[in-house]
């Protein structure tokens, strides 16, 4: 599964539900990471780890439950920078995580040692060990990407959006072992934002090639229902970039990658005009609000993967 | 006034309300500064910050009041590093200051403006604003201060203590303008450590030379009562490097620098012995218990160091 934040977590714990022990490895988007108050802060792993664990704030759905805010209460009476909130538990992630980054340990190593004190089973794995940052570039200037998605609450208007040295970073070793691995029996592509979190993936070459070149099916799940997205600025991006906001521009900009495409059942009556651009459907309930709707969302991609595998789909 | 931490701090808040506005710089000891968690902690200004502005911990001396401790309870969760311990809000001065040393600021500049945004009228001055790095060398070896100080409890046997790049570092502007002042009527060096929290600052060369040429008196406070330090390891490290434990033995370490020694009442029967060095004494209650005993500690080393200038002493 490649996954970004929220969206990808939620199905994340579905999968790990409607799947055995071994069979599901969750590669990460890195492209949101940043360096802020000295420290590398890598939002959708910890969204990924925090919800594995448990420990994510059920109300947000990113950052940790029982969270306290003295840090930043201490901050901000200071004069420092209060644009990024980071909770005092979740402020040791981060620290953590730097002093072993400094210490000479990979992102990839850093982030199998937080799963690991976790006590999660799934492996996590950065699309990259190393930096390729978005940038949103908007009506407002060329802005890193949580300048843009923080600070300013996505309001500038997009226009074009760049990965970083995307061309030449080099994907990690896990998440092309995932991938290439003799059995993998399907690609999952998250219903998280495609141009935020899941281009940033896609736009490292060898990793864009691996899944180019695999036999195994390659699913994605719709993030807009209705012509609304679940959450974040999604809808809003697609229409400021003059793409249809509803399945078929989602199906649209995937359709060189995937097989097929999960959406939702409000959208079904777009299930011909996606099916045209060569591209399968299949339709569910894809909202998931509860444990229950990550299970059946999952169960419904992985039969879709197999029938896609076993040309049974129809 | 030369200071380390917490004994420093309480004869600055006496020294406070004794002098007029303006009259009191406070010059501190950063050998005790270390990077920890990517942070950069100068644990001796943060004490007098914290003590100045009335926000430090009134049971410890140093950290702040009402403090909290979830990060460092989600580090030691993660496996991270606890053997400093870092308070939620007190980790926001580290930061602030950290990030603002990055982006070019010097340690002076990053002082005064912690200061400022804690309401605190006297300056106080970082004695460099390179690093000059403590080092205890002992019977387990080579240690970096806070790793002898915190992490083993100041427990080794101390053999020798070195000060970094002392011969080189350049004494901070602010700390030399105030030694130099021509309004300056007496350099008080606190009841500090005089091995850990002075003699760093007097390790400068340039700053020590100042202090030996001035013409205004140099007045210490012995940090020793009874034979017995009020805090902390002096009198086992005086033990340890074969210094008699009482007031004869800081008279004997400062003889060179001080034109006084401010003993305690407890020990006026040194009095003859420290005078036979050329050391003129005085002696009063050094114990500072609450605010009254501080203010009058600070009126009798005022009144000990125009007692010296007048040459009224006797």
């Amino acid at each position: 599964m490649l996954s970004g934040g929220v969206g990808g977590a939620k199905l994340v714990l579905g999968l790990e539900q409607a799947l055995k022990p071994g069979q599901l490895s969750v590669i990460a988007n890195t492209g949101d990471d940043f360096e802020h108050l000295g420290y590398t802060i890598c939002p959708d792993i910890d969204t990924l780890l925090y919800t594995l664990s448990g420990e994510v704030n059920p109300a947000t759905g990113w950052g940790r439950r029982d969270e306290s805010w003295q840090f930043m209460a201490a901050l901000e009476a200071l004069g420092g920078p209060t644009w990024f909130r980071l909770g005092d538990r979740d402020l040791a992630t981060h620290a953590y995580r730097t002093s072993l980054l400094q210490r000479g340990s990979s992102l990839s190593q850093v982030t199998d040692s937080l799963r690991q004190s976790m006590h999660i089973s799934t492996p996590v794995l950065p699309m990259s060990d190393e930096p390729v940052h978005t940038t949103i570039h908007s009506d407002a200037g060329d802005l890193p990407f949580q300048d843009y998605f923080v600070r300013r609450q996505a309001e500038p208007v997009v226009r074009e959006i760049s990965y970083g040295n995307c061309s030449t970073a080099a994907p990690t070793e896990g998440a092309l072992s995932a991938l290439r691995s003799d059995a993998l029996a399907g690609i999952i592509i998250s219903p998280s934002n495609p141009w935020l979190s899941i281009a940033p993936i896609l736009s490292l070459t060898e990793l864009q090639s691996t899944i180019l070149n695999t036999t195994a099916p390659v699913v994605a799940v719709s993030p807009i229902i209705g012509g609304r997205a679940v959450k974040g600025p999604t809808a809003k991006i697609m229409s400021e970039l003059g793409i249809p906001v509803d399945a078929t521009g989602i199906a649209a900009y995937y359709r060189d990658i995937i097989d097929g495409l999960v959406i939702d059942t409000q959208d079904a009556a777009h299930k011909a005009e996606i099916e045209k651009m060569g591209v399968k459907v299949t339709s569910t309930n894809t909202l998931m609000n509860d444990l229950a709707d990550k299970v059946h969302l999952a169960e419904v991609v992985i039969r879709f993967c197999d029938q896609i595998a076993t040309a049974n789909y129809s």
